[in-house]
């Protein structure tokens, strides 16, 4: 019976939350996970859906109608290669898989173009919004081939989260092979600075200012009214409310233990920034401050024996809350210019000529970093859409100008205090290097030369003419 | 005719000196390069000494006693590979590769094991001490069959350097396969890290202190008589007293372009140190600086709109002088504790046990980062085998604890006077995160359980239960 409008392979969270989506805008969905179980489970919930279960690949594949498209849900890596390497006997040429896991974007370069080579297309698509997004509309981020996409585009068009200030669904074609699953990476490593920054805030709004917990949740949900204005803030706001579920009477947030996990996409993002030359130092940092959180044995030894400072607050705690507020949205605006300058230059580096105003406009809804202040990328964007850094365009710009002194004052204070701030140092040392005509690398230079010869250019000459200073005599 | 004691293949300026130093310990050493004009040349220049000169590998190859050790000093990459597929048919069981070259340890890893299955021992042993280091006592750091570095030693320990405060000489048996590479590559990362932070005191020092050249100069001259003895410091104050030699009268450093280069050994190190969860943010935020120094267009386009703070310096010079000074040996313990911790956790990644004590002792005399500072780490780790991180040894405790305030001061300093001091920032970041009994990453926790449902630990529970909260109705 083929009869099925598009397929799901693995049926976890993701991979139903999504098939339940696509099945409401009216579509037969046919459906095949390893263990049976969870498809008759999802099937059994769904007694009103137009599920079409199948137990083998076989007859799943046979199930789907031509050219077939087949959403992959399955645990990224060699699960991926696994799967397709079952379902590729059963494809005709023509047909399209649709990897939808956290891939790392070599890995889907990779398959894309052994996947051609049967004539089977291949589209690496970032998801992101979770559980609830994937049932209810997440940000999708599609690469591989055009017409491939062009195929799938109607139903990802109709499962996308729409975006709130214009309708428009947080779906885009984003470039060939490896794009899409490159910018759901850098999504991600955004995602992890946004969270250092706002757990920084936090720091110093609870160790500096001592608010207490009220205070706390006040604050971002003040926070949440303004620029600001996020899903993250918003949950962050709702954390902070929130009372230990198993009955100590305490702030679940005070239960938690400072141990952060991930997932490696962040530091996937980071590698890459390094492999191609972006200073993306806030992501970065944001990923270094989870690793140094999970060595709590480590930070307990070090806790008795190293000191800190003498500090005590003595200024403002209106006007800090202002400043802290201020530079964490000066920190958000350094975060993304990084990300968007990596996208670029990863653009160039693959040659995938992504377009960068969309992506802003993909992530405005549905993706965990949704943010009242990705419209004013999009609009950077569409103002000049060959902006070469958001830095660049008037509105960051002057945000930039007019909270730096704060994002100083902040900075400062908590270097006093004795409190971490890496990724609010690096937001301001990325700005004041990014604006420095002149940095003080000439010396890195000479000393490269001095030791290794490296040769270096001058002021005075040609970019590009290499010269070399008789340091000492090389007989 | 079989003759040599020693070969060496590569005979560009490192592999030239290398051969040598080896030849002047008394050894004849046969020599091949792909271009046999290097080779003729090498030998007419010193006819004296007891060179083996082939023009082809099989002559080469024949020219060696066996088992036979021969050292590779080619471009590192494919090169290699090339190199190793010419000789291996011409090698016999018990034959010995040395890679002398700034090879990837993963690439190390690899050749090592393939070449094992011919019975051929390859060590991968870094080189650290640039041209004249090569010529007159080297580092070196070698890695490989424990059994194969014996039958090699006796040369190696006669051609490196000897340290100042012992006469020991720069070499020891590093670990198996990759660790040698991987012990160079970190070295070359400190060394970045190392060049940044003189490179950002000497901003500082130019900037916002104002100091004239010669000022400069003498400033690092002091420093470089006490704890800051180094070769870096000693080169970075020779420079700064040498004027152009193209006639400007100016500076030499003030012609050099601030343009940074790099040869990706750091960013390598940093790659991997985000692959092994290691916290290494000042050897990263250094390459990121340089990749932001190489930004000069983009920088210079932004120097014209982007403002920085209205900042007027009223402070004491020669006390804000002493404070750079504490404030630059605080960044090189941040920067040496984070090192040897990602040696340690490779080690343990690796299972290479890396013999730490050693290793600081290697790099005493003849490497790049050679410091009288390494004799504290050495004496650090002969007090205590296995000092779990170099911030619990007394001396580096007391330090931190008693020059924090002042590098405290002086990136307050940097960041109200707008002038870039990542390095700095990541050190004084990473010694306020890991004395921090508590960090905020609970927040992280919390945020990534709400939407993503990755669950958490609890602070009153046993470490790897994990917790899941019912944020909001998940039917």
């Amino acid at each position: 019976m083929t009869v099925a409008d598009f397929g799901v392979v693995g049926l976890a969270v993701m991979g139903r939350n999504l098939a339940l989506n696509i099945e409401s805008r009216g579509y037969q969905v046919a459906l095949y996970n390893r263990s049976y179980e969870r498809t008759a489970d999802l099937v059994a919930k769904h007694p009103e859906k137009q599920f079409v279960p199948s137990e083998t690949v076989a007859d799943f594949v046979a199930s789907i109608k031509t050219p077939r498209r087949i959403l992959l849900m399955v645990k990224a890596g060699q699960g991926t290669d696994a799967v397709i390497d079952e379902l590729l006997p059963h494809l005709t040429a023509g047909d399209m898989l649709i990897d939808g896991g956290n891939t790392f974007f070599e890995d889907t370069m990779r398959r894309s173009e052994k996947l051609a080579q049967s004539g089977i297309n291949f589209i690496g698509m970032g998801v992101s919004g979770g559980e609830l997004g994937a049932l209810q509309g997440p940000s999708l981020m599609p690469g591989g081939q055009r017409e491939a996409y062009e195929l799938v585009a109607p139903i990802l068009t109709q499962i996308a989260a729409k975006a709130p200030e214009d309708g428009k669904p947080t779906v885009t074609y984003v470039g060939p092979n490896g794009a899409g699953h490159y910018v759901k990476m850098v999504h991600n490593g955004i995602e992890y600075g946004d969270m250092q920054l706002i757990s920084e805030s936090y720091d110093i709004l609870k160790r500096v200012l001592q608010l207490d917990q009220s205070a706390l949740a006040a604050t971002f949900s003040d926070w949440h009214q303004g620029e600001l204005n996020s899903y993250l803030t918003e949950i962050t706001a709702d954390i902070l409310t929130r009372t230990d579920d198993l009955g100590t009477g305490q702030p679940i947030v005070d239960v938690i233990l400072d141990r952060a996990g991930n997932k490696g996409t962040g530091k996937w993002s980071s590698q890459s920034a390094l492999a191609i030359g972006a200073p993306q130092s806030l992501i970065t940092e944001s990923v270094y401050a989870r690793y140094l959180s999970a060595m709590k044995a480590d930070r307990l030894a070090a806790a008795e024996v190293l000191t800190g400072p003498d500090f005590k607050f003595t200024g403002d705690v209106e006007a800090t809350k202002e400043d802290i507020r201020q530079a964490l949205y000066f920190g958000k605006i350094m975060s993304y210019a990084q990300g968007f300058d990596q996208l670029r230059m990863a653009s160039d580096f693959y040659e995938w000529d992504l377009p960068f105003g969309e992506l802003a406009q993909l992530w405005r809804a549905g993706a965990i970093i949704r943010a009242q202040f990705l419209q004013k990328i999009t609009d950077a964007y569409a103002a000049q859409p060959d902006l070469h850094n958001l830095l660049l365009d008037d509105y960051f710009q002057n945000i930039a100008a007019s909270y730096q002194a704060a994002t100083r004052r902040v900075i400062s204070l908590a270097v006093q205090a004795g409190i971490p701030t890496p990724s609010l140092s690096a937001a301001i040392g990325y700005y004041d290097a990014y604006r420095s005509a002149v940095l003080p690398a000439n010396l890195i230079q000479a000393q490269r030369d001095y030791f290794g010869a490296h040769t270096y250019e001058r002021t005075d000459r040609p970019a590009g003419e290499m010269y070399h200073y008789p340091w000492y005599d090389e007989a």
